[in-house]
């Protein structure tokens, strides 16, 4: 069996591939509006047939939200045994006028950069989904099997929180295990350098409630005398960085470990263009921890945002009002080290602390997962590396993920199983935006790394 | 011409007002909003309506705004000229669900404290400015004439600003001119003595856009690098005031007087129940400069108050958004030395200074006004302070009033006019919030209040 042949075959063949990707884009798998259900059971639906196709044994399981798809097929080699992972799954649309063609009408463009795929989904995740299913076709047209066993799992609810993810893969705790995941939801490294990414930051979101006057006063009478709770509110926001960009909520940094010399010599390495990445949205000036690097930043330390607030009259022209209640919501990014319950906790008991005498709080968990690091002394991690470094013009880096992707730790701690996340996604693909596009460079070459990656793990 | 057969007639007659008053109310006239402009005419057209039914020549007068209602007659007597002004808009109705019954579908209640009419503007201003035209009617239905000469003069945009007012005014200074202005749109002092307000504070208004980032960013892959807006508006806000509830903005104070012994000396007498006042909507601390009286927190020191503040995802759930813009209203009651556009300029120099640099800020005046202190040498003042005392069961009193009346110093710059102002609400009206209510009490007494002082005028 030879590489070249099914690397070949997947030159040969990105036409139909392209056709294929397509009709799946055209399902219009919206998970988190209920007016969809039927087409993100439609869209689980082709991909079971689609991998029967291959000699696949899949079928469509229900959830009690949209369904999952699982395939089994035993390979010939004595490799490990892989999961792929992705989602069928798509956000909505809106605003839909921004949109050059309808998002589940895929056209492909000619772009100075080269063609496009331009649709809903083409990135996130379908045409990412797909670059695996390619290479298993490709590999399997050539050598009449595939080199080793693989489970696939594709999931429907992964733009809409994923409530049926967990208790499935608990329940079918033993269908899914496997040696590996693979998981194909990421991007390449400032769009050019593939990336195995091998840190994922988790995440805790709170919602807090400042209640100060039982109504709505009237700042003419009460104003001066009666506590304003967006007062309240500002000020107890503002204590949470410092003026070096710090967050001081007591015990948010114990326990996370300093990046070792030779992750810090890596990322260096990366030469990350933090000046052009801040640039494209306007900005210019790190507004992190200043005695941190700028990939730090993003990949290793953690945050405290506010991505929220309301209170009082916010509508048009003015209402001098002293208003009864001010509202936040604010999540926080977490690294390895830091507890989800215990830095919901601090938080939480930094902000009783500073509310004032004429006020009370209340909260609201919205979720929360820790931090997931990749076990990268797995041997299989540097076998993965070399196959996208032979495919790709640079060589391939580690990476962190600012973002959290709560089904690797899932994969961990319900699986026991270590995942590689790898993907080709570009920063400009606009996922969850309108034009959402996916490079044709993206999906050749995605399929042939992929065909890479097992043929070196199956070694 | 008795007095004692107006008050017979007035009380004889309050079923009959008190139905005028609920016609009246039932017209949703809220100014601030656009949608209502038809609403705000209606408003207008029903009060030229009933001052022609006095026999009044009314009409209603276009501004770019909402219309202005002027009505004119001639009196009796050699007394003096009297105008009277009132507002006939409304402030918005939101949150609506906090309501007992629709805001424009007013109910008469009976309450542990009597008899109230609910709905938007019963007391402010609809049902003060009625306690006026009713002892007119009452007066008239007895004498067959008016005692004085009397200008009506009603606004409809006292709740947005009165952006028409000013030019109006001056437009129309032969028209409007009389010898002495009466305003109703203010209230009894704790609830229970009559009042004449000889000290007003104004006031600043100020809308701001904190713009960070071009775009909405995606919190995992730009938090802790990029500036948030809401974070960089927070500690702006939160700069404001001191720890000792002070204003730091500088120069703020500059120019303020301290109270003559005299005024310090009969607040010191009207022993303001602070915690009394503070503890109806659940307060108990007061929140002003530390070192100043209750009394003075309202009336005599100015003040900066956050109205509203909204920036990033304010709905349902969780949505990890960096946003690109946060938001605020900001309001200062200023008192006499401050001059509007000082505070004003004062105020955007300081926020300038903290904008942090991948931040813009736009600012956008909503109005301004500056304190108004009454000449209570007067000799009016005296005769309509003893014709409140005969009315109410305790002494009137000389009060400052904390909300900004702007009319009154116009009515003195423009039309050099004195003005006095007298008013019939409680502490608990909830004007400007949901459940607004007027006491059958204030309507009735407040109607027999204006019969009398008309009378003493005129003596």
């Amino acid at each position: 069996m030879s590489l070249d042949a099914v690397l070949a075959r997947i030159d040969d063949q990105i036409p139909a591939a392209t056709d294929r990707l397509i009709e799946l884009l055209r399902i219009p798998s919206i998970s988190t509006d209920p007016a969809y259900k039927a087409q993100c059971a439609a869209a689980a639906d082709w991909l079971v047939a689609d991998l029967q196709s291959l000699g696949i044994k899949a079928e469509k399981r229900e959830t009690p939200g949209h369904p999952m798809v699982v395939g089994h097929v035993a390979g010939d080699g004595d490799g490990p045994h892989v999961l792929f992972y992705g989602h069928y799954d798509v956000q909505p649309v809106d605003p839909l006028e921004l949109w050059d063609n309808d998002p589940f009408d895929p056209q492909i463009e000619d772009t100075p950069a080269g063609k496009v795929i331009r649709g809903r989904g083409s990135s996130d995740d379908k045409g990412q989904l797909m670059t695996f299913v390619e290479a298993c076709r490709a590999y399997r047209d050539v050598n009449g099997s595939l080199p080793c066993s693989i489970t696939f799992f594709f999931e429907g609810e992964e733009e809409s929180g994923s409530p049926s993810l967990v208790p499935f893969m608990q329940e079918n705790a033993e269908d899914l295990r496997a040696d590996l995941a693979l998981i194909c939801d990421t991007g390449l490294f400032q769009s050019r350098t593939p990336a195995i990414v091998t840190m994922l930051r988790g995440m805790v979101t709170e919602e807090l409630c400042l209640q100060g006057p039982d109504v709505d006063l009237h700042s003419g009478f009460f104003g001066g005398l009666a506590m304003n709770p967006i007062r309240a509110l500002s000020s107890i926001l503002a204590d949470i960085h410092d003026d070096q960009g710090r967050v001081t909520i007591p015990g948010f940094y114990d326990g996370i470990p300093e990046l070792s010399d030779e992750v810090r010599a890596q990322w260096d390495g990366l030469e990350f263009d933090w000046q052009g990445f801040l640039g494209s949205v306007g900005l210019g000036v790190p507004a992190g921890e200043s005695d941190r690097t700028p990939l730090e930043m993003i990949w290793s330390r953690p945050t405290a945002e506010i991505n929220g607030i309301w209170g009082g009259y916010t509508g048009e022209g003015f209402k001098t009002v002293l208003p009864a209640k001010a509202n936040a919501k604010i999540s926080f990014r977490l690294v390895e080290g830091q507890d989800p319950d215990r830095i919901r906790a601090a938080f939480r008991a930094f902000v009783q602390e500073r509310v004032p005498q004429d006020c009370s709080v209340e909260f609201k968990a919205h979720g929360g997962s820790a931090a997931s690091v990749m076990e990268t002394s797995d041997p299989t991690f540097e076998a993965a590396r070399q196959a996208l470094s032979d495919e790709w013009p640079d060589e391939a880096a580690y990476v962190g993920c600012g973002g959290s992707i709560p089904i690797a730790g899932h994969f961990r701690s319900i699986l026991g199983m270590n995942a590689m996340l790898i993907g080709f996604g570009k920063d400009d693909d606009a996922i969850h935006s309108p034009n959402e596009k996916y490079d044709l460079e993206s999906f050749h070459k995605g399929t042939r790394s992929w065909a890479r990656i097992l043929d070196a793990l199956c070694k």
